[in-house]
């Protein structure tokens, strides 16, 4: 063994965490940061640049590929939930999307001050929908609310089909891309009204970011306090989610395998002789 | 076993329904009802915005990836058609893309009564074309007919090549991702004539839904009653799909399959001895 | 046996072509019709619609899930070449390629009389286009030469590393996926000269058809019988596709498993007694 | 054995290099010559074009899938590094993105000619930047070096998220693909700074050709000596994402390997007899 592994199992060993929550949600924080950071730098380069170097487009593969890449960076570790839908980790996914919208401000720094001389939270020269969503002219809180609570239903519907295990037909490790185009996709056909946040930690961590570096309380008070839509709604679309997948395919997956197992228990039990069977119920 | 675990087994079984036929077009309903509303959010999301949050290839993306996902959703449990041009599930696929055409009304309702004040079938401000298709100015019937025809035949020669045990060179479980590259790539090259419908329930549902929630009959007399072609066109189309598969690629590598069994038969039969040859011909 | 089944039996039979070559080419025919249905349907989308459904990255992405789509189709059976750089199949290939155009021609046919109310082959109105390539007006034919030999090239040095069996890191069943990586990577960095034909076939059956079907021979002539370019350049580029691909990793990856290989046989002789080592060498 | 097989065998004899590091260092210029060509291809398409042949977008598909397929070229060799900030063959790789860049001049040396009729570095007919990166105008050197240190930093992290033994969750073989989608995100939100090179040899490689070939030393006087970014501010990013995703992710991944092992280590020392034991820890 050389010195300088010895020196690098000394590092590893002074800081590695043996808790094993706070290293899931460690996992998620770094998660996603990297889900925020690149999906809010597609919308900054889309909104600085004027549209030269981004479309709509562009962001929608940027938030499907980043949650891709989230997922992959945390997976393993702590199943790369990214969302507080699932009520996990809540603080530590806000604190990464925190950090993650501070890295796309710093990088955008420049291009940010360049590109109105201020920092503006609504209007034509609003920058503060680059990292925090704000639904559009045409939307009331109803229909915004019903909004988010869809994308959620839909995200958490599809997710669920991927990771039941009674029907799941992808090759293992190919999760983490179908849920970016899970994402991908919500974004793809529910992103016009108020550009498809379905993730409180998404949402709330730049938000507070933005109130911080200098637009100020309006990003709370703004559209009738919108902020409030995308934390609240997004917990009934996972409720209104998971019955629909299993009262249309989740229940009957599972009954299945349950009817048969019960099956080959009571074959089993017939073809014993009664007294092994006695023994076999009591245990 | 906790208390919750026994509570949850319990509404399993209360809800789990064991017909499979019925548990087959329930995910069948849950499948379409996923492809036609990402699909047609697209569209909605591409003509409500003006083209601001869309264009027609994101519209050809997300009905490309509402495909896998309405595949991978109910492909275990039904097969994963979604499309009545395989004669099965008819009444519940419309169903389910009634119902995902009506989730997009309901999201984009603010926006759809802001794009034109009231809901109209044909002309500059139609909306009726974000549900059902319409034929383009510069079509015939007869071109739409053969349209329709060709884009589905295209359509059933590329799936029989996926699904075909003697041609499948694609590693299990992607077979929904490459269905969704063959939705893809039929709207990258097939959609301008008449938005690519090659799917009766995929139109057919959308349409009985905008007839009733305001755009009345006209959705089935407008272009002189062009609903009928995406109806029938599909069924004469998947029948030349799978004629040219088999005469060209299918017929011929089964065959090849067959003639080999055969042959494997017959050098076993000569090298048995008489009577025990006699014996497995009578069986 | 169901008389149903025994009657398809009868069908297969009776159909079932039992000379491997035809089935190849056949197969090819197939694959390559498949290509250039999708791909020129997408420039006849974009032309067509005037970029209203189109633009030049669907046409990139069509032609890549095209080539991917029509190696599925007949990969299995003949190799998936679609494409005589690889000089077989010529005849069949070009077959396809026209049968593909006409599909197209059949499919647009509306459209197409209504773009300019003639078939002409240059110029602003020009749908010549759609079916085979032309060069740029910038082009000229010395560099028209290089662009498809370069073109041809980086498709066959790509294409080598993905079959390389002693250099391949996919996946098996994901070829088809990769080469219609390539041929979009091809298409978004090397289409804006002449529209990367890379391949003789692809041009030349819907050129043949386009002089059939109304374009007259104007599509042979026009820009100084620029159509042997991409017939006669993709076999330079495949040769130094070949050269480089070989001199750069090729040989040795082949020769460090020849080299090891003929290293374990040494050890083995020098390991036996010489007897049996010379009865081995004589072998 | 034929006499074709044996001829191919000698010129594969002739031809093979057996010198490993020297293999590894062609298949490095190999594949850094197919992210160039590839990439800077799009840039010029893009540029030269005015337009019509691409948008940002596809430039930045362009570079993704390039260095999915350059991985793929060299992968199995040399690791499939292409980027410096892994210090390794460092002057083969800019060899390589200098032969890239040449090829493309070659390709599009008409249309460049035809673009603005001479060669310039700078302003709106700058043709410079096809080849090598130069900062937006509304950046400086103190953001641009932050830009291109966030840009690799990211990049590092989410290299060594796919290629972490203890926490990888891709099926072997599909590491290309994802890095390839790495590098599409990267360009997809941190590329409107200054066109996101995150790799000393993929800019300084087209920087030097392109002073070679006619836009003279302005290429490195620019923009405050901005060539010395890209080349420096990627070996900072590196470090900061191998420390992040340490901290964050790996340490704790390795130690619970480690410590796992180190348990069983205990408890079979514990189930020895006392002299077996001893023996075991004195080896």
């Amino acid at each position: 063994m050389g010195k300088q592994k010895i020196f690098m199992d000394k590092l590893a060993q002074t800081f590695q965490i043996r808790n094993l929550l706070l290293r899931q949600a460690m996992a998620e924080c770094l998660g996603t940061l990297i889900l925020v950071m690149f999906g809010c730098g597609a919308v900054a380069q889309l909104v600085l640049s004027g549209g030269s170097h981004g479309m709509f487009l562009t962001v929608n593969f940027a938030f499907g590929f980043a949650a891709t890449l989230g997922i992959l960076v945390c997976g393993q570790v702590s199943g790369g939930h990214l969302n507080p839908a699932f009520p996990v980790y809540f603080v530590f996914q806000t604190l990464g999307a925190f950090l993650g919208s501070g890295i796309i401000f710093g990088l955008y720094y420049d291009a940010l001050l360049n590109y109105a001389g201020e920092l503006i939270v609504t209007g034509p020269n609003a920058t503060a929908g680059i990292f925090a969503t704000y639904p559009g002219k045409h939307l009331t809180l109803v229909n915004g609310f019903f909004d988010q609570t869809i994308g959620t239903a839909a995200l958490i519907v599809c997710i669920l089909a991927i990771v039941d295990p009674h029907n799941n037909p992808i090759p293992q490790g190919l999760e983490a891309f179908t849920v970016g185009f899970v994402v991908l996709v919500i974004g793809l056909s529910m992103g016009f009204n108020s550009g498809y946040a379905v993730n409180p930690a998404r949402d709330l961590g730049p938000r507070l970011f933005t109130s911080l570096a200098g637009w100020g309380t309006e990003v709370f008070t703004a559209n009738k306090c919108w902020f409030l839509v995308p934390i609240f709604a997004p917990f009934l679309g996972a409720i209104i989610g998971v019955v629909v997948y299993q009262l249309m395919v989740g229940f009957h997956q599972e009954g299945e395998v349950r009817d048969r197992k019960s099956q080959e228990e009571r074959v089993k039990l017939a073809n014993m002789n009664p007294k092994d069977a006695l023994k076999e119920e009591m245990l």
